[in-house]
């Protein structure tokens, strides 16, 4: 069994980001002729089921999986549920779920839940998944018909590489991308008949390297409090509620020190709006972030919850 | 390997509740002699580690996983982290979302993922594992030090002989009592080399009957917004906010029809008014419960989603 081939470049500046060459099914190119009635759906040709098997490194038992996994709700005109990945993407994130508790279960043997919570959701959670769709080039099998999805895609291809590792709240990475890999996942304990051994071993490669204790960044909001606690610094997140663009504004002392606009969902501007503050006020200190924001593995984890709301004062 | 006991009585009026009686842990009855050293706390004995495996019907390798996976937080003074249930616990949580996300999925073929959710979560969350450790005896098991936690205990399993079935929401069952049946399943997955059949068939005794579509109650709430709907009634849910008692009522075309108040909790109280109002406006029409709210498998099913703010207007 062939295994997963490694990440796409996207960690240094003179590399190219991976693909976004439109991959063109097998099934469009070879079977658009006259011949097909009108309507006509084909499967997902061989090639390309046999391409994604390399990709995962698993070989199905029953090929026609891999077709349901990565099939869009959108695919099909009027809306077949049964033939969609959706109920394998369920069935993918709680095997998930499970292995990955067990992963950080066995591996820090003395770690208490909360952090043990945290790294579980970081190994598994949108942005995790969606990057690993990505570097994996698992994304370029997805079949759908929904316009807005290869924009979508292609903006967070193009902002991954600005991150090279998970972001910790900085990107909004589409929904589907996390989702293929879900239901691929799904379909693999499936046809595997529930071996979660196997789900393990390839889900293991494809994530690789997982985010460990030592790698988990922080949170830029719990960042940012804890740096003013710390410094005796009082901070204020502001939000303009009347603000389309969503602009949120942090303001330290009560001085404008970081903002962000991101119209599309009020917490990632948040956060960004904290990271910005963050950069300022470090570089203002002429500190380095490694010197800010140790991970240490015996620092204390509850401060790293995410204050809820805005416009909270922490001085 | 002894098989789980039948569930203690609950279901008729003329039946006993499951027993209070405190039950005192046999290190507690022959250990407190003068020999015992001053702070000594003796282990569990193993007469009751026999009796907790033979509810389970799981023999242990390692019997200490049975007297971790029991004790609470409050047991030690100072707190130790390593010698409480929560990393198992953590595990255990787990590991019941994996296994009840492949039975409902093996078991409904076509239900769409927004039903096998709300499936999954009646049948591991908090009240459902709640019956589960009552019904089974393993509350009297908890090893704790924190007075308050018998007493709310005492009230869950009173207002649980109410409620002979899932109160979807009418409850407020003590976490502690979820979480020893959590801990347990993951302490089986631990001393089992993560034996995924062997924690299910433990779990499938132990949660036995398990909630199936056709069990399946409706939340109040939505119940209640569905039945105005169908039958164009306006219904307010109103929530006095000065009020310490957190005073729920429900005002159906303008006239006060249900109200609940319950201190601890503003969602139990809101849940309880609703399901005052739907009691009364059945009543009031003569009708029965069945003919209002039967559980069809056909039924869509994203109107079960709680609505999540009060003050709500649905006519």
């Amino acid at each position: 069994m062939a295994t997963a081939p490694p990440p796409a470049p996207c960690t240094a500046e003179d590399e190219e980001p991976p693909s976004m060459a439109p991959h063109v099914p097998r099934e469009h190119r070879e079977q658009h002729g006259k011949d097909a009635p009108p309507g006509f759906i084909p499967p997902m040709a061989a090639e390309d089921v046999a391409a994604v098997e390399a990709v995962l490194g698993y070989d199905f038992a029953d090929k026609s999986l891999v077709e349901l996994a990565l099939t869009h709700g959108s695919f099909y005109y009027p809306y077949r549920p049964g033939d969609t990945y959706e109920r394998l993407e369920y069935l993918g994130d709680g095997v998930l779920t499970c292995l990955m508790s067990r992963e950080v279960f066995r591996t820090y043997r003395t770690l208490p839940p909360g952090p043990l919570t945290r790294l579980r959701a970081a190994n598994v959670d949108t942005e995790k998944l969606a990057r690993v769709a990505v570097l994996r080039g698992l994304h370029r099998f997805l079949r759908h018909k929904a316009p807005q999805l290869e924009g979508q895609i292609h903006v967070f291809i193009e902002e991954m590489c600005k991150y090279p590792v998970h972001s910790n709240g900085l990107l909004d990475p589409p929904k589907v991308l996390s989702d293929i890999v879900e239901s691929l996942i799904g379909a693999i304990y499936f046809d595997s008949n529930f071996d979660q051994e196997e789900v393990w071993r390839v889900f293991r490669n494809l994530a690789d390297p997982l985010i460990s204790l030592e790698t988990l960044g922080k949170h830029p909001v719990s960042e940012l409090f804890e740096f003013c606690q710390k410094t005796r610094r009082g901070v204020k997140i502001m939000k303009d509620e009347w603000d389309k663009n969503l602009k949120v504004e942090v303001l330290i002392d009560g001085e404008l020190v970081g903002s962000a606009t991101y119209a599309q969902k009020k917490e990632i501007a948040q956060n960004r709006a904290a990271k910005a503050a963050l950069d300022k006020l470090k570089e203002t200190l002429g500190q380095t972030e490694s010197e800010l924001a140790p991970a240490h593995v015996s620092e204390p984890f509850d401060e790293l919850d995410i204050p809820g709301t805005l416009n909270t004062n922490a001085s």
